[in-house]
C-alpha cells in the first residue's frame, strides 16, 4: 500500500458524515505529529463471537463469573455505547478490519466454506497499516472474511495466522443435517496457509486454550523486539459451544457460562503474559464482541442485558456490545465511558497509536477515538445500522434512532426464518433515555424523524457499494 | 420485647423451611457467642424505592452514572441473586423489618393514607432488636407500614423518624384525578410524630437532599457515643420523580436518571460522612431496593436489566434487586457474590452483628447471612414468591423456580389492571441458567415440578397468616 502524506482535515473529510461529533481539540498538523511521543504500543484486540452486552459480570450478568474481564474494566475503561459495524460475523469483521462500513468492501453477507468471495485485494486492513508501520502482526482465531488462500490473513497484513477461517458450525461434522455443508471439509484449523486437520474435525473443546497458547507464544516472540498487533478473535461463544474439562460444568450459567468463563480465563492469561513480559505499560488491550447474542439458540445463546433482541437484528441488542480498553498509565482506571463509538473506529485509533498512515484515497467510516480513551474526546455523531451489511434499516444520530424496518430473530431457531416488519412512519427511540427501545416516540418528534430519514437518504445517495462478496 | 436465651439450633428451627442451605460451620453455642469480638458495628441500610436490578452502572446500565454506588461495590460485595420479600412497597418493607414473610404480619397489601392498618404491636422489628441491644436507631425516609400514630417508626423501635409515611403519589396534590386520594391531606413529611407541612405538599425536589442531611446529622450525633442503626429509606425513584436543580437535566437517561444520580450522590455523602467521622471501618453499609422497576410508568420507571418484568410481578424482574454491602476490613473487597439471599435475611444478620437477641417465639424466615458477607457461607435454599404478600404464585428452590400464576404489569399503565394468567402445568425455569425466565422446561423435569409444588403445598399447610392489615 502507499503511504500518502495527509492532514487531519483530510482524514476528517474522508471519514464523511457521522463519525466524530467534533474535531480533536487543538490540532491541525499532520496526524503523525499527534502520536504519543512514547514508542509504538503493542496492541492486543480480543474479539469474541456472539457474546452479548449482558454476558459479563461488570455488565450485569448474575451467574457468569468473569473476574478477569471485570479486572480489565477496573484497570481500564468500560464502554456502554459501543457498537459493531454489523450484527453478523462477516460484515462485522470486515468493518473492524477496514474501518469502513461493510457495504464499501462488499463483505455484507455471511460467507460459507464454498464462498469464492472474501476481503478484496484493494481493501486495506488495520493489520496492513500496522505492519507497514513496523509491527509484527498475528491473527489468531476466527477470520471469516474469506477462506480461499487469496483471502486468508497472510494476504491481508498478518505475519501469522492460526485459527478457523469461518464459523465453527459450517461443516458436515457440526451440522450433519444441513445440505449446505454436506460436501464441505471438516472445520479447518489453519496455520498460515496450511490446514492442520485435513481429515477430521478439530477438537473444539480446546480451541480457546490453543488460541490462548498461540497468542502467548506470539507475544513472547516479539516482546522487546518489535511492537506487535495481536488480533485474537475467539471462535467461542459461537454455537456449537465447547469448553475444556477444566471449565466444563463449572459455571452457574450452564454450558454457555462455562464457555464464557474459559474466555475470561483466556483474558486473564493475556494480561498475565503481558505482566510477565514487562510490557504491561506499553500495551493497549481491547476486548469486545462481533455482535449481540444468538438468541434463537435459547440456552446456548447469550444475553443482550437490558437491550432488545440480538444477533442479526438492527436493535441495540444486535449492535451494542461490551467493550473494554486497558492501557496502564495511559487510559484512566475504572472509568465508565458513555461515548458513542464503534469497532470501525478502532481502525483509525490503532493506526494513530501505532504511527501508521491512514489511507486518504477512500472513505474511512471510523474515527480516531484515542482522545476518548485517554479521557477527553467527543463521541461519534451517527451510525448507520445495516441489516447484514447491505440493507440500511436504521440510523442513530445523537441520542435518536429511527428504524424503517426491523426483525426479531430471537423468535426463531432456524437461520433466516425470522419475520421482517416495515415501519412507515418509522419507529423513533431516544436510546439514551430508553436503551431498551420500548417506547416509540415518533409521533411526538416528527422533525427528528424527518431529519434522520434525510441522514439515511443522504448516506444512500453518496454511497458507492463494493462488489458483493459471496 | 422479651430477651429469651436461645440456642442456634432453636433459631435454625424457627427459621423453618427454606432459609439457609446448611448451618453456619462450627458453631453450637448461643448465638451471642458468635458475635464478632469487636464492638457493635454501626449499621446503615440504604433502601431505595422501585429501583430495578439494571439501573446502576455496576449492574449494567449504559446511561445512568452511579460512581458512588459502583465504588461501594468495588470496596465491598455485590450480590447478584438477592431478592425482596415482596415486589410491592408495604409487604416488602414488612418483610425486611420483621425478617418474616409479609403474610405472617398481615402486611400484605399496599397501605394508603386512610388505611387504619399497619405494623402490628406484636411484631418485632430489627430496630426494636437493635435498640434493645444498645443501638441508637433512626428511620429516615419512606415508612409505608402504617401511617396512624401507633404504627409510626417511634412505636416500632426507632428513636427518630423523619420522612413520608407512605408513597409519594398518594395525595390530592400528586394524583388530582384519583378519587382514592381526593379527601386526603397533602403528602405528610413527618418528624417523629409531627407533620411538618400540614397545609401543603412538600417540595419533593429536595427529599433526597433533606433525607441525606438528616442521615448525616444522625450519624454525627451518635458517632463515638453509641452504635447506631440508620434505616435510610429513600422516597425516590418512586413516581412522581423529582430531582434537585443540581441533578435535574444532568443525566443521559433523562429524569429517571437524574433521580438515580442524585441517590448515588446521597450514597457518596453517607460514605464521606462515615470517613470524616472516622467510623468507616466499624460501619456496615448496605444498599438495596424494595422491589423491581415500575415498568408501566414507561420512561419514568427503571429497568430490571436482563430480568423479565418488574414491580408487582413474581418474575425475577419484580423480586430480584441490586444489593451491595460494604464494611472495610470485614467484608472482602470487590467480590461478586452469587449466593441466594433476601432482605428478610438482613433481620437475623443485623441482629447477629449487633449482639441482639433474635426472638424464638415465632417463625423468622430470614437467616443470618453474615458468613456470606464475610466470604464463606451457604446461600438460602428456597424462597416463596407471593403476589403482593398473600397469594403464593411461585417458589424457587435451589436453581429451580416454578410459577403457578403470573402477571405482566409492564403491559399496563393503570394500577391493578394487569392481566393474570394461571399455569397448569406450572412453568419451570432454571433461573441460574436462564435468569431471564425465557425457556420453560417443565416438560423435561416433571419430578422437579412435583417437588416444588410439594414445597409450596407444605408451606401453605404450615402457614399461620396474620390478621390482614388494610
Amino acid at each position: 500500500m502507499s503511504k500518502p502524506n495527509y492532514s487531519r482535515r483530510a482524514v476528517l473529510k474522508a471519514m464523511g458524515l457521522g463519525v466524530l461529533a467534533a474535531p480533536i481539540a487543538g490540532c491541525s498538523g499532520p496526524l503523525t505529529s499527534l502520536a504519543p511521543k512514547a514508542k509504538q504500543p503493542n496492541i492486543v484486540l480480543i474479539f469474541v463471537d456472539d457474546m452479548g452486552y449482558g454476558d459479563i459480570g461488570c455488565y450485569g450478568h448474575p451467574t457468569i463469573a468473569t473476574p478477569n474481564i471485570d479486572r480489565m474494566a477496573r484497570e481500564g475503561m468500560k464502554f456502554t455505547q459501543f457498537h459493531v459495524a454489523s450484527s453478523v460475523c462477516t460484515p462485522s469483521r470486515a468493518g473492524l478490519l477496514t474501518g469502513r462500513l461493510p457495504i464499501r468492501s462488499g463483505l455484507t453477507r455471511v460467507l460459507i466454506p464454498q464462498s469464492p468471495g472474501g476481503m478484496p485485494d484493494d481493501e486495506i486492513t488495520i493489520a496492513e497499516l500496522l505492519k507497514d508501520a513496523g509491527y509484527a502482526t498475528a491473527c489468531i482465531g476466527k477470520w471469516h472474511v474469506g477462506s480461499k488462500p487469496e483471502h486468508l490473513p497472510l494476504n491481508h497484513g498478518f505475519d501469522y495466522y492460526f485459527g478457523i477461517p469461518y464459523s465453527n458450525d459450517m461443516s458436515p461434522g457440526t451440522q450433519p443435517d444441513n445440505p449446505l455443508f454436506k460436501d464441505q471439509p471438516p472445520t479447518p484449523l489453519i496455520r498460515n496457509f496450511t490446514v492442520t486437520n485435513p481429515d477430521k474435525e478439530p477438537d473444539q473443546r480446546y480451541l480457546t486454550k490453543w488460541y490462548t497458547e498461540e497468542a502467548s507464544k506470539f507475544m513472547k516472540a516479539n516482546a522487546g523486539k518489535k511492537p506487535f498487533f495481536l488480533y485474537l478473535a475467539h471462535t467461542m461463544p459461537h454455537v456449537p459451544l465447547f469448553a475444556s474439562e477444566k471449565f466444563r460444568d463449572k459455571s452457574l450459567r450452564g454450558l454457555y457460562g462455562d464457555v464464557v468463563e474459559e474466555l475470561d480465563w483466556s483474558c486473564g492469561q493475556i494480561l498475565e503474559t503481558l505482566k510477565d513480559l514487562g510490557i504491561d505499560d506499553n500495551t493497549l488491550v481491547g476486548f469486545t464482541s462481533d455482535n449481540g447474542p444468538w438468541l434463537g439458540k435459547k440456552l446456548d445463546g447469550g444475553s443482550g442485558g437490558l437491550f432488545y433482541e440480538g444477533k442479526v437484528s438492527t436493535w441495540e441488542g444486535g449492535y451494542r456490545v461490551p467493550a473494554i480498553f486497558r492501557w496502564p498509565g495511559r487510559i484512566p482506571r475504572g472509568v465508565t465511558n458513555t461515548d458513542f463509538a464503534t469497532t470501525m473506529d478502532l481502525f483509525a485509533t490503532f493506526a494513530r497509536l501505532g504511527n501508521a498512515n491512514i489511507p486518504e484515497d477512500r472513505i474511512i467510516d471510523g474515527g480516531d477515538i484515542s482522545p476518548i480513551l485517554f479521557g477527553n474526546g467527543p463521541g461519534r455523531e451517527a451510525l448507520m445500522f445495516y441489516y447484514f451489511g447491505d440493507e440500511l434499516w436504521a440510523v442513530r444520530k445523537g441520542p435518536w434512532k429511527i428504524h424503517v424496518k426491523t426483525t426479531s430473530p430471537a423468535s426463531v431457531s432456524t437461520w433466516g426464518e425470522w419475520p421482517i416488519e416495515e415501519h412507515d412512519p418509522p419507529l423513533l427511540f431516544h436510546v439514551e433515555h430508553d436503551p431498551s427501545e420500548k417506547h416509540d416516540v415518533a409521533d411526538k418528534h416528527p422533525t427528528i424523524v424527518r431529519e434522520l430519514l434525510d441522514v439515511m437518504e443522504q448516506h444512500r445517495r453518496n454511497l458507492v457499494a463494493g462488489e458483493p462478496q459471496r
